[in-house]
């Protein structure tokens, strides 16, 4: 193969573009020794090119100006690393339809105008390359797509939001609240000014939407996966968890099962015996279950500059190589008709619960919830109630109840009239417990 | 890319193979979603063609003649799934230079004459896909080279054999002996009726040696390798460890530091919260430290059927593709120059270390062997010495010491030095530390 080397534009020199722009120049003989000749990197298109940059461009020209890239016959591949749907959506597409390929990391984009997007770049027999857009670091998904395609794939899951993980660790290990918690992720650069897409549960659906489309081979509308984040998580539940034996993890799921596939993203208790318990910080993890391989999981930094920009940096170089082309053809991303099984949004999976109630503390309460319970058909398996502290007669106390499995829309209407009671004080809090795993 | 597929042959009808041919044969309508065209298996060539199978091969011609194959020129793509050093060798080399692609699971061959297959390989312009031949069906080979390869790679530990890996757990949680466990793995199939090569560190010496050349772009003789097994391991040992908060491990590692490679095989003390500490049974894991990266973790099952299948059969795809030819031209493996650091067999890394003496219980044994690790300047980071039971006075009673991190070279001649000691009653154990991480 010519070692002919490829011209690059980017768009965006934020975090991960300057990540990015580290790699390409400051490893020339590392790179060289890749075999896949020079990676130049040409032009780098910004919003403001006043602002004063962390990184030397090197060569490169830096404009505000994209036409000077979607219009420069020179350049093969462009990185998009602007985030966000608008204007990115429009750029990717003006830019396959010139005949740039584009390695992207933005997972908005592609799990609200994937179908487009991909379509397009068929038709300009262009490719998209996006192992940056889900878990940071991970080569997720070239595993998904490439190595483990043979595998029907049953299950995957994980931890794909590293704002989050951050937050749930800090608020966990040094006791924070969840104010406290995001403000010293904002600080050291785990969570954007504006956090409510990553703590809302948002980022997590619209990763899971292109896990899922890689794993199952099914089409999902990432606003259709059932999804809750942290936001309105309390740091007692995060005590009683650690009480209990577990720790609260924002997991991110799909299985398949009776050819339905369930996706659903949610904050759940994870016993600390159980792998992605262990997974701590910024770490994003990502868990696959294949009918040949058993199960596999992959654990690394979900974010920051480096971490990301090595994955974007891949990418480029899959293109340097020809892997990408391959790849991109042979996978048949988001076409019309996916092979896969029918994505149910509406789809509950059974399993254990944990639920706290704010009672007020007279006797027959306990009696009273649990009754409800034992109507609905919901076993329980332990019950924390600790006394009520002396100095607060009166004062409602939390009643904790970990379920034995149970149906999730059980569990809800069995809370909807516990709530209607007068000695419960405050609406109850209900999570699911994760499935003991190896 | 027109979907012609493409027509196969496979050496060997073990457990591996038994593995392929149900992957290639009892999933028809998931291996054309793919979309790489039909994958037809063509010839089996078996030592004994008398054997009752435990798979039906379906159309493929089941023969003892391998001139069927290599003289065969319908075939594009050969599995060679027979391991072992020769006749795999031979036969690889004249596949290729037939003109087929060799997809194998077989490390042994190429730790040892990886070189010259990868020569004639380039010279026929076929491409040799290896991915099965490190930890089954964890796609770690990819990473490292694809995924990975903007990374400086610092770093890469972990378990790479599943046996040795069976066996220690068997032996830490259920208390069983060294030969018990054995025993147990090989009734389980997760041991060879020869187990020497998978329990004397030979066999993660050579997967290691592959990781390396991957990792590092280093040339390694396996050979070279300094490896210790788990066959002289005292369930005493494992024991003590857990009084301690630990598990042992069989690890292989590499290192880079000062531009010199390290690496070695060899069962060490994991604490409890490791990472790798969480990998049990047939599990394997391989943890990865790149520069732009940060430390990655891998893990699932390292061995049987199915697993290793996964992967062989995910080369067969890639050949499909068109990926596995672009992939193996510009790794330009086990080329004459490689780019990376020497690999020093004599580098010797500091750690702590787990010390355990078998003495007499008598006045001042402690104080004899403390100042003899003392005058070598190993400090003591705790001791255990229970005490002699009533009823054997006058036993050798074991005394562990757990070092602050000193040299290797100190403590091993420290411990010749204890050994010489009257009341030393059998050589002295000693077992490295791995460091603590995440």
């Amino acid at each position: 193969m010519p070692a002919t080397g490829l011209r690059l534009a980017m768009i965006g020199l934020g975090t991960v573009g300057t990540g990015v722009v580290k790699l390409l120049t400051q490893r020339p003989e590392h790179l060289r020794a890749l075999g896949v000749g020079p990676l130049h990197l040409k032009t780098v298109v910004v919003r403001d090119s006043g602002k004063v940059r962390a990184v030397d461009v090197g060569s490169a020209r830096v404009t505000t100006d994209f036409d000077l890239v979607v219009n420069d016959p020179e350049i093969d591949v462009v990185i998009e690393v602007m985030g966000g749907i608008e204007p990115a959506r429009t750029r990717i597409a003006a830019l396959l339809r010139a005949g740039k390929h584009v390695v992207t990391a933005n997972k908005a984009v592609l799990a609200e105008h994937g179908r487009e997007l991909f379509e397009i770049a068929r038709q300009a027999d262009r490719a998209i390359v996006f192992e940056a857009s889900v878990a940071g670091g991970i080569p997720i998904l070239a595993a998904l797509a490439e190595t483990l395609s043979v595998n029907r794939i049953q299950r995957v899951s994980g931890i794909v939001n590293g704002t989050c993980n951050y937050i749930l660790t800090a608020m966990h290990e040094r006791g924070l609240g969840y104010a406290e918690a995001l403000l010293q992720a904002q600080h050291l650069g785990f969570a954007e000014a504006d956090p409510t897409l990553d703590v809302n549960g948002s980022d997590a659906a619209q990763k899971l939407a292109i896990l899922a489309r890689l794993a199952f081979q099914s089409r999902v509308d990432w606003r259709s996966i059932r999804r809750l984040g942290i936001d309105e998580l309390h740091s007692m539940d995060i005590q009683f968890a650690a009480e209990l034996g577990y720790v609260i993890k924002l997991l991110a799921e799909g299985e398949v099962a009776g050819g339905r596939l369930s996706l659903q993203v949610t904050p759940k208790l994870v016993h600390k015996s159980h792998p992605l318990a262990q997974i701590r910080g910024e770490y994003n993890a990502v868990r696959v279950e294949g009918d040949a391989v058993g199960d596999l999981l992959f654990s690394g930094k979900g974010a920051g500059e480096l971490p990301t920009a090595s994955s974007v940096v891949a990418g480029v170089l899959d293109l340097a190589t020809g892997r990408g082309q391959q790849t991109f053809r042979a996978l048949r991303l988001w076409e019309e008709s996916p092979a896969g099984p029918a994505f149910e949004p509406g789809l509950h999976a059974k399993s254990r619960f944990y639920l706290r109630f704010t009672i007020s503390d007279k006797p027959g309460t306990l009696a009273r919830i649990t009754s409800i319970l034992g109507e609905h058909g919901i076993s329980i398996a332990s019950v924390i109630q600790h006394e009520t502290p002396e100095n607060e007669p009166g004062q409602p106390v939390p009643l904790i109840i970990m379920t034995h499995e149970a149906e999730d829309e059980r569990v809800r209407q069995s809370l909807v009239e516990a709530d209607r009671l007068e000695i419960v004080r405050a609406p109850s809090v209900c999570l699911p417990v994760a499935a003991h795993e190896r």
